[in-house]
């Protein structure tokens, strides 16, 4: 992914207001989390256990809904609306934290929440992280 | 809309937690708010004037995207996670507000801006709504 | 919906290819389908019966993510691109036909299933005249 | 990307029925591209020849919109729908062209329409390797 993220934001022309190194962590950490949490949903949907999965399911869902938009609104740094950037990624990390909590309860029992939970508890830091340096 | 909207959540199996009515109306508003920026961007993209509507169209994109997750959170109202929707419903007034400043001030030039400002600002104001019937 | 819809074809500064009146109502349709598809998901995930509704949650959530790009798409007017609208528009049309066929097995015994198997039809219909104006 | 495509197809509790590898192949190069056109359609704005550049952007964010929605419905294993797999990726294939056909043009000029353009053939190749994986 980095391979990507890096060089776009090198060939922008307006000069990026955030740091950038910061930025791109940011970025490919709610990538693979986004993909983390669909995946995971599919996984839980086809377990016997489904019923006691569904609060799961959910969050997965809410959780890549919410990681797929702020991808969108940190790729767009040309005019740089901080007060936006903030208030997603405010949002983001609400529900990587919920996300994260919902799957680590089931981490030991299915492979597919562990590696998900790690993925949120990853995503929920670098965007802590990136809020700490846009303040 | 409206017309799939309510009966969708009086069909659903769990007791919804947050008033019916302002979540329709708010999911309303949202539709018709992501469709009009998208609209809007494509508009300006289209103006002769273009250069000086970049930020107008990085703010409806912006709005669009924030203002889909939302809608999306809110359809899912099984095992309602009130801090996650708070945060979500947040950062779309945010980005309601931002969209409809932008676009208002390009609203005696360019119709599409008129009808892309009302939309923002009538979502604001459903979001705000819903966060008060929230609290 | 179409309160917005129109009116901002009306004024794009480039003209629209498509019959706008058929454009339009692909919107809208399309638009209700989307919303129905996740408020379905999400009410088949609160029912006792879960494990037997997993396939009609999955096509739920295919169907919903396939008509979101198509409205986007379609809301993009500007430099029409003929192939990539058609061949989204039958992406759509077979995702709308198998979510309604689902849907329609569940409608008896699910309320949301019955509404969400109907907007899935009209929005299978929907595209389906649109395809034939865009010929 | 890869750290966590694989594991979590290895961890779903169904079989899935597409050749893994040239999954998870497609998965990250659409996910690279994805991120690519909506990073290109920003930097594009930015432009002081963003007139020119108009159909690049809306080519970029359609193909940014079949992407993503492509992406979600690879990753939903369970309940494999064949028939929508291949015509939303036969979707991708053909906004991948067009929009990898409209950077090309401005790559000499523009290094993110350069790395764009390269994201989409790589992405293209992807979902036509898949494609035929598939068959």
């Amino acid at each position: 992914m980095t391979a990507t993220t890096m060089p776009m934001m090198e060939t922008h022309p307006q000069r990026i207001k955030v740091d950038r190194a910061q930025l791109a962590a940011a970025i490919d950490a709610i990538a693979v989390c986004t993909q983390a949490c669909i995946a995971c949903a599919d996984a839980c949907m086809s377990e016997r256990t489904v019923a006691e999965l569904s609060k799961c399911v959910r969050i997965n869902l809410d959780c890549a809904d919410v990681c797929a938009a702020t991808i969108r609104v940190l790729l767009r740094q040309g005019d740089y609306d901080a007060k936006l950037n903030r208030a997603l990624l405010e949002a983001c990390v609400t529900a990587c934290r919920s996300c994260g909590d919902e799957c680590s309860a089931h981490a030991k029992k299915y492979e597919h929440c562990r590696i998900c939970a790690e993925a949120c508890r990853a995503c929920e830091e670098a965007c802590r992280r990136l809020l700490t340096a846009m303040a």
